[in-house]
């Protein structure tokens, strides 16, 4: 996907919508309903994660009330990550609290955040989990923030479409005049398919190097040192120099040994 | 994390809470998609005015996820004009605009009318129309404004329980303590001092490596890594476990593998 940068905004092109990411979607129902609450807030991009009953399903677009188009134009993915390949800017919609060292948001905040995303030109989404299971914390890891809709902490409750309404129309009721604030002026933001390979890189090279140890805490190591690093934004360019980063490090002690006349280790 | 309000936590009773009135509402799931709605944003006093198929209905505690006691206290009138009779305050939820001269609010507006109501103690409602007819006009000018959801004017359809979500979470959201606490808050993060061991650290090898190069363009490559590794705000926890990253790809497979007294891996 080409990436898109301010220069976009300023012609006739609006500015990319959000889109939303459903994660494992079980009923057909719900899938028609997120449709019709995205129709209703000026939303029409669906991306499904391994919908649990297959896709396209008649029973969706009953409950669209005639918001089809989202349905009609709705892409599969088989993994969160991707879902995510070719997006720059993603919040992880859940209700409980992670360990995930991630800024959390509010609904209004996230909506405010993805607004002037969207002005700057990058390409932005919602990730919702599964009606009941939620989200997994590995796909968490692959998003930028989280947001939370302020809910009564008696009864926490609200189910996906439900959830779908709230962020869907604070974007559409965000003020479209914010002034976007532009940490990286105007160079190109890594999409999602740029930053895995730059964690697969590092996760490969750590392995090697016995980092992960004990084996049972690699996937928490490393969802962590992926919420850090994606905490970065890295543009394109900083995500090639950070795997030429990568890569010099781990050549380096080949250098290094040669240069002392030893054996570099193999 | 118990979220409470200031009103709650100051006093003993709690200014009164905004009722959601239903006008012959048709679909016993709708009502109880509302009763769940309403358990999520803190609301409890649902009345019914002339539901189609009675009351009660077993298919409404169904659809209500566990929200109960909206349902177990809803009351029954036979016209708007009984069920408002009590009331200080009523809002008209319509999406079409009106002959009536009344104000016409945004949710949010809405929201912040019954929450200054409540606080002086008026007893206030929301009133929504039935699932197709809406509200009569009769009906509205019982009120004493019109509060209308932002909506895309190119497709005009949230369902009952949907109109009642973005209702009830603005109101919810106009407390002015509600604000959820922030996770990230908890965690320390590095100070200025930490990250330059980081950037040092990282450097130096570099530097072994040969990756500055040409010399002469080390500065504004420095500066580079610099700027994005800084852009994530490393907590002092990642701040350490990347110094380690940086160990871990410099010593690379021989040392770890040498001290486990394995063979490296080829």
């Amino acid at each position: 996907m080409p990436v898109q940068t301010r220069a976009m905004s300023a012609e006739a092109a609006p500015p990319p919508k959000p889109v939303v990411i459903l994660d494992r979607p079980q009923l057909a129902e719900n899938i028609g309903a997120v449709a019709r609450a995205m129709a209703n807030f000026g939303l029409s991009e669906l991306r499904l994660v391994s919908p649990r009953d297959g896709w396209p399903q008649d029973r969706a677009w009953a409950s669209a009330s005639g918001a089809d188009w989202p349905l009609r134009d709705a892409k599969v993915f088989e993994t969160v990550g991707d879902a995510v390949a070719d997006l720059q800017l993603v919040y992880a919609c859940t209700a409980r609290p992670r360990e995930t060292h991630l800024p959390v948001l509010t609904s209004r905040e996230g909506a405010g955040g993805l607004r002037v995303a969207g002005a700057e030109g990058l390409r932005c989404a919602w990730l919702f989990g599964a009606e009941r299971a939620g989200l997994e914390t590995m796909d968490i890891a692959l998003c930028h923030a989280i947001v939370t809709i302020p809910i009564d902490p008696k009864f926490h409750s609200l189910n996906l479409a439900q959830a779908v309404v709230v962020n869907a129309y604070e974007w559409w009721t965000s003020a479209p005049d914010l002034v976007p604030a532009r940490l990286t002026g105007e160079a190109a933001i890594a999409d999602g398919a740029m930053m895995m390979g730059v964690y697969e890189h590092l996760e490969g090279e750590l392995d090697h190097a016995g980092f992960f140890f004990p084996p049972e805490k690699k996937p928490s190591m490393q969802r962590n040192l992926r919420v850090a690093l994606g905490r970065a934004r890295f543009t394109e360019q900083e995500a090639r120099t950070f795997r030429g980063v990568i890569t010099a490090l781990v050549r380096g002690r080949g250098r290094t040994f040669a240069r002392l006349g030893g054996d570099p280790p193999s």
